[in-house]
């Protein structure tokens, strides 16, 4: 694939432009609002220099004045509309009419399904969703995830694709929602916002004990080969002997109660006030590129079968 | 405090030994096994050279032929013994015979609450779980829970300790099962678990979608930091916007019916055999030690009131 069509050019899309022209591959973007396309190109120069990457590539990002034009030579698509279903359908609705027969369209989405927004599509074979870490340049892995009309050999297009471009896919074999990542992200925050809400932990403790602790090994083997390294006898054997202390512990586990006002209001208490986010946001970007380079320096758990 | 006993000195209770001695403390450790005493300094002084640390740190470290000999003179003792309520009963009521009143007794007790050791004991008030994440030298937080008796003068000055020593305490205000940390693994292994055994996504791909993406933020902010900066208007009304889909997820999230030996099975098979568990172990550690090293040299989330 040599042409990348970016459609929606917010923080998400222009995160997205990064890592198909810094890559090597020429990208077309659009989007509706005309503000936001006469911005992209500097906006893209200093995600590049920001992160030390090669300054040259934003010469690879074309803005186009309309949708049709931002399809037009695309091998692939990636929508980053707004979040709501009934504009994915009708942007995917227009999009399948634009594009040539056997472009892929993927979608950004993290909440909708495909068949949501592809369903009754002439060309609903073709569309996936390929859900990213935000923002996705710093970040490297991203969900695809079929709808039951989905093409295999787009699957497949799609996840050599990211190869490629040096993400990381992650495909699922069928829908399911909130995917893999806010599946498992939702059931660590509902347990942690009720730890916090029933006083037994601070704010700042609970943040402590995933990152000075659980996320030191997530972030280079993931939570499987962590298990299987604490394993000498076998996973099957360390699941005889833990698994009624870890069934335990998740039988009184908290669920979609603890999602409260009162809970999101005591971590509010501990963080500094909201107008400091947009500042504090760019520093962690930096930080995400900084352990991006490391682990990459780094990434031998692949290479030693973990 | 000067002077700390290490008490049960396998994997555990070497790399504490390792935490104090390189702070500048002197170690008083004994083991109910003569063998493992003696292999003890040769042990210590590999795991230094190992981590790049000061190598005379082992001449701190003082093997003792009794319990009595050990707790001598000790402000602190870290007890690593077996995971069983009997072993763990006797031997800290042993200890709490032979320790001076105002030695500190902490375990490293993983499962069991303090309430069922010390109860009964006399010096109740001055014991305490300090649950590290193995091996403490290259994972530094560690859990301090009270049973209903600790003195909270006890849990301030292991508090402190832990924080002379480089370690990041994460202190409970009273006893859970699971202690934070397992609470938390256990709903995130629950939810892979049954995602990987309903063949929704491969184990490699379970692995990559934490650690490709979520421990990325998770290593550096943890993970209600990490809500905060994706929350511009705030975390109240991120749980308004989000709370929803969230509660939704977890709503149907698995629990402990997910640590079945055919999800064991399944992972064990994506894995090396276990023969090779103990040569990749001693990877990660070194692997834990170069991120410790990394994410300190970087470690600012703390001074920005994240």
């Amino acid at each position: 694939m040599t042409t990348i069509a970016i459609i929606g050019a917010g923080l998400i899309g222009r995160s997205w432009a990064v890592v198909f022209a810094r890559a090597g591959l020429q990208v077309r973007a659009w989007d509706p609002d005309a503000a936001v396309r006469a911005a992209l190109p500097d906006a893209i120069a200093q995600t590049l220099a920001a992160g030390d990457m090669p300054p040259e590539a934003v010469e690879r990002v074309t803005v186009c004045e309309t949708l049709a034009d931002a399809l037009q030579s695309a091998d692939y698509a990636q929508e980053n509309g707004p979040e709501r279903l009934d504009a994915k359908q009708a942007l995917f609705a227009e999009m399948d009419s634009l594009a040539a027969r056997d472009t892929i369209l993927a979608s950004s989405s993290s909440a909708l399904t495909a068949s949501r927004f592809a369903a009754g599509l002439v060309g609903r074979g073709r569309i996936l969703v390929a859900h990213p870490v935000n923002p996705p340049h710093v970040v490297p892995v991203v969900e695809l995830c079929p709808s039951p009309d989905t093409d295999p050999t787009v699957m497949d297009r799609a996840e050599q694709l990211m190869r490629d471009v040096a993400q990381v896919p992650v495909r699922l074999t069928r829908e399911v929602d909130g995917f893999v990542l806010n599946r498992l992200q939702a059931v660590l925050l509902a347990e942690a916002l009720s730890l916090v809400d029933q006083g037994i932990v601070s704010v700042e403790g609970l943040d402590d004990t995933i990152r000075h602790g659980l996320a030191r090994r997530w972030s280079f083997l993931g939570p499987l080969a962590t298990i299987y390294l604490n394993a000498p006898a076998g996973v099957g054997d360390y699941i005889d002997r833990y698994g009624p202390m870890l069934s335990g512990l998740t039988d009184d586990s908290a669920r979609g109660e603890a999602f409260t006002k009162a809970a999101g209001d005591k971590i509010a208490a501990a963080f500094p006030p909201p107008d400091q986010v947009a500042a504090l946001s760019a520093w962690r970007d930096g930080e995400l590129a900084a352990l991006d380079r490391y682990l990459r320096s780094r990434d031998a758990a692949t290479t030693k079968g973990l």
